[in-house]
């Protein structure tokens, strides 16, 4: 497996050194919106940790990272009203990864609509902020 | 959401009262082979206590859950010899989720080799005891 890479786009967000839709922190993890939703309300789990993804991530960090789902989900489930969800991890390229930081995939679902294709088209961003703002008050309400 | 259902498939599977390929087993989890495979070695880490899915799991079967997730997936793509992992566990019917206890897809994956459709053909038991196995094997090396 190759070295994390301290310039991939969720280590610049980490940092500041690029604007993302937040919607959760504590101590060990981030929650954005999904800039390439397959679905409404799309977001994504991230560890603060420099992983790579499920292969080089300590117990630690996993033990730190499922809550953090759950919360995250069930926020998002909520805030959009919806019927389900799809939660996803990719590992590596052939596993369907992208970008080489750890994280994990919350996709409300919907009775009879599909996931669009992953990393499809960008969605605008007053869409985003807004949806971000329905998961943030929802978590404001759960928590 | 629904009452958890003590007749669900991996229920019977921890009561003893259906066969399956077992691959590992802690206090909290077990894992076994998926008998409709989306590819090589695709396998289903799952919490023993009666949790239908992320939505109702507590805090505490989660943070057990994690850690036995990553050690099938790094022994999966090492018994396979695979080039990633995909991770994926369904929240519900809209989500995904066929059998309502909750269960986490581990898919060995490989370059150019796309996914079989979720719940497709049983697979072979020959080949279903032959990779679990190999993971069996995989596991004793790297535990």
């Amino acid at each position: 497996m190759e070295a994390y890479d301290q310039e991939n786009v969720f280590a610049k967000i980490l940092r500041g050194e690029l604007p993302c839709h937040k919607i959760y922190e504590d101590d060990a993890n981030f929650a954005i919106m999904d800039i390439m939703p397959r679905g409404e309300g799309h977001c994504l789990v991230i560890p603060k940790a420099p992983v790579r993804n499920l292969l080089d991530a300590s117990d630690d960090v996993l033990v730190k990272l499922y809550p953090a789902i759950a919360k995250v989900a069930r926020a998002a489930k909520s805030a959009f009203n919806a019927d389900g969800l799809t939660i996803q991890q990719f590992n590596e390229a052939a596993g369907g990864q992208i970008v080489f930081h750890m994280h994990v995939h919350v996709i409300p679902r919907f009775e009879g609509v599909k996931l669009r294709p992953h990393t499809g088209e960008m969605e605008d961003n007053d869409i985003l902020a807004a949806g971000a703002e329905k998961i943030r008050q929802a978590l404001a309400v759960t928590s």
